[in-house]
């Protein structure tokens, strides 16, 4: 931590949380009655005590007959006492006893015919005697007149609503909950509104995801949310914007834009209109995070790409607001404030290092393969929210962390319900129609998780043992032939199947209309088209070496040979947004996106599974999701793919 | 489990539920579309796939120039490239490139004045070649167009809300909620208006406090529930109105009054409704439930006692609701049920005994003192609701398990937030003064748990290190002083403080109006006065037996010599409610209920610490409270007390 302009600036998350607790520790939003029913889940500003005895009345505790017990006296099976009529009255549980003290269960007496004939003349056996106030619930059994019910800074809990009602409390002193507010800003930003309705879809626009991502979580923590209308990047506006809300609202979050310009003009309003407590906190994503205290409301300035906003709010509107509603703040509020219930100790897929002095906030994925419990972060970036919506769960790595080498463990705190048990892990060559295998396994009541990591990378996972599963579509330059070969060299003497599970089309795609009239691979060659290539490893990179040998090219004679995208949509979308001017993949990633494509080679994509496959129980699952109707037709439908007669390789 | 009249009887929860899921399970309430805001929670009953590439359009990913890669070529510290205005452009982060096709951060550059002077003439030093691409965010870099988002099944989260809406997803199909309805039956169910109003709160009648609770445990699990107004005991009306109820709504509860009698016309009406499941569960509380199948809805009858309804609702209600709503019901989804987050391992303080064969819900209360700790179960009637409001968690105690002799550990989910390090335990002679402590520490941040098991009790168990502090006002009948004797009986070589918190008086309490005429001891011995007496080892027990032989009395000559209560105020309560016609108390209980009081003595109350009491992060917050003005005036309202001097004893 250092001094900024007259505040502390890159502290870290414990340090900012001293500073917020010694702040606003104290600060309460405002103290209100409430019907206990209308209360749930807020905090007690004051103690409760019951207004009446409960029950109020002495009841009988059993079905019985109600009567005085020296009445019963001596009475014993052997020797059992008889009751005239009138000394004695049937009595429901919950009845009042009326002038009796106790009550006998009535498989403790038998009823006997009276003298005459006539009703209530009968008489009662007793084969025990009863204590006084035996099966008997006093007055007060419950709760008493008086007695403390509940104490100022309790949570008010379904259990003390119906309590409350029970004692005759009918209304009940509590914390309000937080009025908090948020506030975008930026001339960038576009309403969900005129987003959704492409009025103001063009470049350089920005959909205000923020916003709906905070009234979203705050709704999950308990607490509603309001959402000012867009601000444009105008100090004075925004200044007295937040001066307002700062006096209107018990907590503020000002959503400023991610730009650096921007945050500087914040900082400015901040210190103009209040203290800034500190700037800048040592995490990733959220670094650039700010609190300001003006007029004794805590305002945060959360930066504006969709991640580091999310954990702006996990880690100081949440606690604040907790402070605000009168709740202690636990330690390890963090796992409320991101809705995780349990955690899981992984070990690192890939090696992973964090920048250093930095904590750093991985989105995780896992799987367990065998005995072992794998984990790999979804991509990193502060501006992709994918991998949140994605991951299993969040991993927190502390700043003193640095290298994370492959199979270092990390706990992870899930915010999903996973049964690793019924998830297959898949690595191998990347392919959209494998992608629609997910959710047709999900519905048989398992899961699929699914990693890009080439043709290569897969069956090389398969070998070590960190894949259920992998595909590949790799040519033989020497034999002509795909796949064995390949497979032969990484499954060693494992006894490992295969399943081919359809062919598909690859060709060059390239824009639509293909404008730079590419014909074949020779027309890559000439100077002025970009090509985007795949990455070591996989199939097509494979099979665009073959092609370039074949057509007595060299890498080096084509232009961005080094560009990598890691799948066939992305390598495709390089074409369509104009990064590239072609690219090798399949049909229907140019389907998909419009693109033109110039076919080159029908390939087989096949499924390769370790040696044990068959016992997970998963397997099943993805066989018949094979060969499902549903797969087929939706793959069918993508373009570019066949299916075989049979898949079985022997 | 037992075949009754046509279905299964006195089956486990396990057996139970597994009849649910079998009847159930594929039974889902109707699909809807909403918005992804409005469907936080929910669960999707369809995939989500992208409407749009995001971003849509390609953007840098940092403040600095944007220019053609090709134009840097070469670029190097020693050998920097000058672009002329015009070759390159300002970019802020997430501003579109244009036909740039990459960005070069601006501390990579230095600008340089240009040949004229004119704006726009100036030329850009670059000190670092780009390759394409470099500092941009690709389209589609976070999600693609068509991009799976959410497979059919998962839950719509605050991530996936955001998400959708960058990726242009106006609307998602859902699963709704199920619409469930709470219908409370029964001639003496008061409505929470006229109990609160006190137009219904004459004996016999009962307040409607389970409609509260379970309007408010589903609001507590993200549901609604609907209340039907309270059905008298008519066999037909309630008939019709399950009819109805079964047609109208996913999920109906019948709150049957607990009488036998009437659970059984509940019975013969599920039965000619519709198909009985199961009737009676074996556990306790909670042993009456019932559930039917009618017209493909499930109809649970949850019984009468407030526990027992509770148990029913955590037991059946939530999974049935999860099942409708389309989510998986984990194995330990009842720990979501009652709200748990965590568990703890403590051990029994008191032997614990189970009925054979039967599950048993036990609400605990905990505390630490040094390395162990200690749990006891609070009273267990399934009629009392105090003990689940005051219980820290619950610990479920499997049909197996019979005696859980003392020490024996077991789980136990919590309900509440509780610091173990932070609370006290007392452990001693009752008094409503000590009660009023609690508060007071839980504001200082402290908390105090207190079991009244009588002056010697507390010794006892301060001697068996089960308490942190005891209290005592023990009268020793050879010597004719306070306490003395009988804590170096208990303490043996141990060092333990002491401290006179205040005087009270004990005295004689009767009904008001003293209609029996007692003055003194010798009264009490007359035929027609029941006498209420406290626990062996009471300090007001003792007291009592030193004023019978200062009397020349027999305990022989008192009636209910041998009734017991716990408390001052239980036994006060007895009098109060006509139970009884005199005990033995302190004036402010006398006070609290209105009754008449005969003063006898004037005793000292004291406190007893245990050796390392003082090592307590709560022990000054105990000694603050004692001194504190806010408790000595509480207290002197009370009435019946008078502070010392000094409270030091040495």
């Amino acid at each position: 931590m250092v001094m900024g302009r007259g505040y502390p600036e890159h502290c870290s998350l414990d340090e900012a949380l001293k500073i917020l607790s010694e702040e606003f520790g104290h600060i309460r939003s405002k103290t209100v009655t409430a019907k206990p029913a209308d209360a749930l889940g807020c905090i007690l500003s004051e103690d409760i005590s019951s207004k009446r005895n409960v029950p109020h009345y002495t009841a009988s505790a059993v079905d019985g007959y109600a009567m005085s017990a020296r009445s019963t006296a001596g009475a014993a099976p052997s020797t059992p006492v008889t009751l005239e009529g009138g000394k004695f009255w049937w009595v429901n549980t919950g009845a009042p006893i009326g002038d009796a003290d106790s009550v006998v269960m009535v498989e403790d007496t038998s009823m006997e015919p009276g003298a005459s004939a006539n009703v209530g003349s009968e008489r009662l056996k007793i084969f025990r005697s009863l204590t006084q106030g035996e099966n008997v619930r006093a007055v007060g059994e419950d709760v008493m007149y008086g007695q403390l019910l509940a104490c100022c800074g309790d949570k008010v809990t379904p259990a003390l609503v119906s309590l409350c009602l029970c004692a005759g409390v009918e209304n009940i002193s509590i914390y309000a909950k937080p009025r908090a507010i948020f506030i975008p800003t930026g001339n960038e930003i576009a309403s969900a509104e005129l987003w959704l309705s492409g009025e103001r879809a063009s470049p350089g626009v920005v959909v205000d995801s923020n916003s709906a991502y905070a009234a979203s979580i705050f709704e999950s923590w308990g607490y509603s949310l309001d959402i000012s209308p867009i601000l444009p990047d105008d100090p004075d506006v925004i200044s007295e914007a937040t001066r307002r809300a700062a006096s209107d609202y018990d907590l503020v979050i000002v959503s400023a834009g991610s730009a650096k310009g921007r945050r500087d003009h914040s900082a400015d309003i901040f210190q103009k209109l209040g203290k800034i407590l500190f700037r800048y906190v040592r995490m990733k994503p959220g670094r650039p995070a700010m609190i300001a205290n003006i007029c004794e409301t805590p305002v945060i300035c959360a930066p504006g790409f969709p991640m580091s906003c999310a954990v702006s709010l996990w880690s100081f509107a949440y606690p604040l607001a907790k402070m605000l509603s009168g709740e202690r703040v636990a330690p390890d509020y963090i796992l409320n404030a991101i809705g995780s219930r349990e955690s899981l100790e992984a070990e690192f897929m890939v090696q992973h290092s964090s920048p250093p002095g930095v904590a750093e906030w991985l989105r995780m994925k896992c799987a367990r393969v065998g005995e072992n419990t794998f984990c790999w972060p979804l991509s990193s970036g502060a501006s992709v929210l994918w991998a949140l919506a994605e991951a299993d769960g969040i991993a927190m790595l502390r700043e003193e962390s640095l290298e994370r080498p492959k199979g270092s463990k990390v706990q992870i705190h899930l915010t999903k319900r996973v049964d690793l048990a019924k998830r297959l892990l898949f690595q191998g060559s990347d392919d959209p129609a494998v992608g629609l295998l997910v959710s047709i396994m999900r519905n048989k009541g398992m899961d699929l998780a699914i990693r890009a990591v080439g043709s290569m990378g897969g069956l090389a996972a398969l070998a070590r043992g960190e894949a259920h599963l992998a595909a590949a579509h790799l040519l033989d330059a020497a034999s002509g032939t795909y796949n064995t070969s390949y497979i032969r060299q990484f499954s060693g003497d494992r006894d490992w199947r295969r399943k081919r599970i359809f062919y598909r089309e690859q060709g060059i795609i390239t824009a639509p209309g293909n404008p730079k009239a590419i014909g074949g691979f020779g027309d890559l060659a000439a100077g002025d088209v970009v090509f985007e290539n795949r990455q070591p490893g996989a199939g097509t990179r494979v099979l665009l070496d073959y092609m370039l040998r074949e057509n007595g090219l060299k890498s080096s004679d084509i232009r961005g040979y080094d560009h990598i995208s890691i799948t066939h949509m992305e390598a495709a979308n390089k074409v369509a947004s104009g990064v590239a001017d072609a690219t090798l993949g399949i049909a229907s990633a140019a389907d998909a996106l419009g693109l033109h494509f110039i076919p080159i080679a029908r390939e087989p994509y096949e499924l390769v599974f370790c040696e044990r496959f068959g016992e997970h129980p998963a397997a099943e699952a993805l066989f018949d999701a094979i060969e499902s109707v549903e797969w087929r037709d939706a793959v069918s439908r993508m373009g570019g793919y066949e299916f075989p007669e049979t898949g079985d390789i022997h």
